[in-house]
């Protein structure tokens, strides 16, 4: 294909964006940016879509079957699953003026997942036990309202996906179908070139079940997650549900004595370290919580001060589905001050405290004084304060803690999400009333699981993982072209022409840079940011040696290639 | 592929919907209805979509280079072009629940066609005349607020179109590609096997220009258009546009005496009838009109009672682009009468007066009174009111009536729309801005086309054309399959088992339905119903003879066919 037939223009000079997808895939010409969080594909960047979508189709063919289901669909499904109030990035659809809404004044939502509507899709028909397991996927537009969206097209407001669902008759039969399905987004993987840098994580199974899900994490200076990996074993966490335990810190061999001080006014952290004088590791961070719990209405918690609270840890600890910081009224009940001042000593008889093992091994560390105005240095367990039996894990992992099980140290890095899949259970089967025939003719409810894949996304981790200083360098298997083509000089322009008829024959995608208003030093210079896995130069010199010039773009030195050879030389 | 791995069945007690395609589709398993005028494609029909999707892809590709614009857009967009309150099928999207409003508050626009998204981007690569011309397509999920969505899949609320937007220089450039454009079109009904039974109509140029767009139109007796077509060219109209004569009517020799009668309350064609004992085409229909013209805001028109005015066709010769009844001070003013009683005998003076050619030849006609409860009963022209100098035709065209260029009367027939192209001139180019840069430097408005066809639509139209009273009958080129394989016996199961591999090998796609629980019988019919070009049965009978039995499904008698010669008889 001719470069003037593409439509777009490289722009040198368009707008920096803060990722790199979006800053190369704008300046190359493969994406524009219609408004925040809403691109157009223009044809380079169509082209590596359609790859990507071609290379998920053709591994999901082998686990499921392609159905199409529609963007749009009824609010009484959302209501039917609790989701429409829920659900924090959801769509609805009416019309935009008076006109359309007196023709039809109905509401729809604008589907940013699709349970609500396969579940009874399914349901219409398989409802033998004989009729499972099937699994059905689709490669469908998604609407998210997303609050600012960032990081160019790894996160909009409109992208394309692929989401697979598999229906089963049991927790067995689901596991055997989860084991398959992720070797489906290994391959996947290993076609896009990302299989070596990326690692399966555990992550959070949402609200309604302890169980973890798996996100397929590529590594990625950008990602905006940060994965926590056991060296010993691969296992891989993210950071919102990796296990973890404080190294262990210096500590002073000696205690001190106690000292009760009255500061009036300061409160938190930062402000504690700056006017006593002392680290971050040396304060002890104390909270309540009010729960949804029977048993624990109230909770303390207490974690070092240079540690976050992880609240899914503690719920699932605690036992409970919802809890929220308390109001002051609690917090004063319970610990006899104002906010900010808890701590551990001297609190309420009879309240549960979950104290985190970041803790465990301090000597002359800070605490609140539960007195408003008051916080208390040097305390010491057992001189000053029982220690507990037992520590817990309520916080969130940091870089440098350790994995639980093997007391080693965690390999941590920045990742991006690929792909997702997730144990559902029966959370949609029963909210939608799902239910399956059994051999013995009684109803039991089906149990699904979901697999997401970020089509669109993709694309931006491909391009924030193969980048240099000068472009983008695309996997083969995705590349917009196999081969962008130059020429110099008048033989070369008719040799050129010869050459991309010839090589596509040969099945090779070219792109042939005919512009004749572009000077020779910025067509290499386009190719470098385009990023064709290939680059051919035919001159009137390479010529005189009946051949050409092929540069890898992911090679800094350039080859000279004998015009018969070229063909053998790219298949290599 | 197996018939129990594409997890739908066939549903012969299935909803009867009101057209053919949305019965059969749904019957066979091809669509499931999410909601009104919003469809899911299940596995049967998402494999026809994707089919058509590729034919429609291929000749795209010779003129145009795919993109693919967000259905998601800015309002100001619609806003600039004016369409925002306009467009009555207008969908707008905001945050469905609290929470996500409180996320991001903007409402966007979910698009129903392009322009407003493709001429901004086309504006930021191409400026120079040395860009033109050009064009770009994409296949894209497109959103209508639709009324009542009716027939089926060829009307939704939801659907897949494929739109192509060209741009030049000059209206001689986009005369040109709006012709390559068209053999483009015409490539692609070949395809699918409609090409023969589809003409190219002149369709209404919408409100800004007087030029004719055209319509791929389909023969089919469920169509929502009907097409009037000259006999001896073959040139087509939609009956929007069509230019129309009354075909002369038996008339009575000699001239009445006039009447003025008197009967209170008696307005419109089927009282007058009934009241007079008249045919209505022995009646005129008078009415007035107001105008956005400044020479005639106000014009009267007459025509014979058993037509309707064309108000496009009233406009044009008025030369206004607006135009509503007029209010009743109006007609007042003009007829001495109330609403109701106009006539062409008596009218204020000065006004003018628009007379259709359906009332040229009539003898002894009623016209109303143009008095309050009055109408005048056997008018003749010259003798009671002078004959016009020029007849007009301001008439929906009707059956029966002549071409006036030939005077040949029309085939008429009904028709379903399946693809348009539309000339834009400088509509949306001036709305938005975008000017070309020419040879002197000059900036001109850029000439637009577009190029609409419906993907879905067209697989509903291929519905209601290709089935019996047995079910669907595929054109090959876009069938689920080429071939449903039936097996009949234990020898015949592994025999299918074996020519399924055999057959698929060799390029064809095979549907073999390995159901155990359903009976031979009722396979044939689901064959029947699902509608694929080849039945095989394979049975312990046929074996008997190293041979199968193939039936096409267009054919109603089978043949039997040797083993070894399955794949010969297949590719004839």
């Amino acid at each position: 294909m001719k470069y003037s037939q593409i439509f777009t223009k490289t722009d040198k000079n368009a707008k920096k964006y803060n990722s790199a997808n979006a800053t190369l895939l704008t300046k190359g010409g493969f994406i524009d940016q219609t408004m925040a969080g809403v691109y157009t594909f223009l044809p380079l960047g169509t082209r590596v879509l359609r790859k990507i979508e071609k290379i998920v189709r053709e591994e999901m063919d082998k686990i499921g079957v392609e159905i199409v289901m529609p963007a749009l669909s009824p609010k009484e499904a959302w209501i039917n699953t609790g989701r429409l109030e829920e659900v924090d990035i959801l769509f609805k659809v009416c019309g935009a003026n008076e006109l359309s809404r007196r023709v039809n004044s109905a509401e729809y939502i604008l589907n940013p997942t699709h349970e609500e509507i396969v579940t009874p899709l399914a349901m219409k028909f398989r409802r033998s036990y004989k009729d499972f397991p099937f699994a059905l996927y689709q490669i469908q537009t998604k609407y998210r309202n997303e609050a600012r969206p960032k990081s160019g097209i790894l996160r909009g407001r409109e992208f394309l996906m692929k989401d697979l669902y598999s229906f089963h008759t049991s927790i067995e039969d689901f596991r055997e179908y989860y084991e398959k399905a992720k070797q489906s987004y290994w391959n996947i993987f290993e076609r896009l070139e990302i299989k070596e840098d990326t690692v399966l994580a555990a992550a959070s199974g949402g609200t309604f079940t302890t169980e973890f899900s798996h996100e397929f994490q590529t590594k990625c200076e950008t990602g905006e997650d940060l994965i926590f990996q056991v060296p010993s074993t691969g296992e891989a966490f993210n950071r919102e549900v990796a296990p973890s335990k404080a190294p262990e810190s210096a500590q002073e061999s000696e205690m001190k004595e106690m000292e009760h001080r009255n500061e009036p006014g300061i409160i938190g952290v930062e402000a504690l370290c700056r006017v006593f004088n002392i680290e971050d590791f040396q304060t002890v961070k104390t909270l309540v919580f009010e729960t949804d719990s029977k048993e624990q209405p109230v909770v303390v918690v207490a974690l070092r001060g240079d540690y976050d609270i992880n609240e899914m840890k503690l719920m699932e600890i605690v036992g409970c589905s919802k809890m929220r910081l308390a109001k002051e009224e609690v917090v004063e009940k319970i610990t006899g001050a104002e906010i900010g001042y808890a701590g551990i000593i001297n609190l309420q008889e009879g309240v549960p405290v979950y104290i985190d093992d970041s803790i465990e091994s301090l000597v002359n560390f800070e605490c609140g004084g539960n007195r408003t105005d008051y916080h208390i240095l040097n305390v010491n367990w057992g001189r000053d304060i029982e220690k507990p039996e037992k520590f817990h894990d309520i916080k969130v992992a940091k870089q440098g803690d350790l994995f639980r099980e093997t007391n080693e140290v965690y390999d941590t890095f920045r990742a991006s999400e690929v792909g997702n899949i997730f144990p559902l259970f029966d959370k949609f089967s029963k909210a939608l009333g799902y239910n399956y025939v059994n051999k013995e003719g009684i109803e039991k409810p089906v149990i699904m699981g979901c697999y997401g894949f970020g089509i669109t996304r993709v694309l931006g981790v491909l391009v924030e993982k193969y980048h240099d200083e000068n472009g983008i360098v695309w996997p083969y298997s995705v590349a917009p072209f196999h081969i962008q083509l130059l020429h110099i000089g008048e033989d070369g322009y008719k040799r050129a022409k010869e050459l991309e008829r010839e090589l596509e024959a040969n099945g090779f995608e070219v792109l042939w840079d005919d512009r004749e208003s572009v000077s020779v030093g910025e067509k290499f210079a386009d190719a470098d940011l385009i990023g064709c896995p290939f680059r051919i130069v035919v001159s009137d010199k390479t010529l005189t040696q009946e051949s050409v010039e092929i540069k890898k773009r992911n090679e800094s030195e350039p080859n000279i290639v004998p015009m018969d050879e070229i063909v053998s030389f790219l298949r290599v």
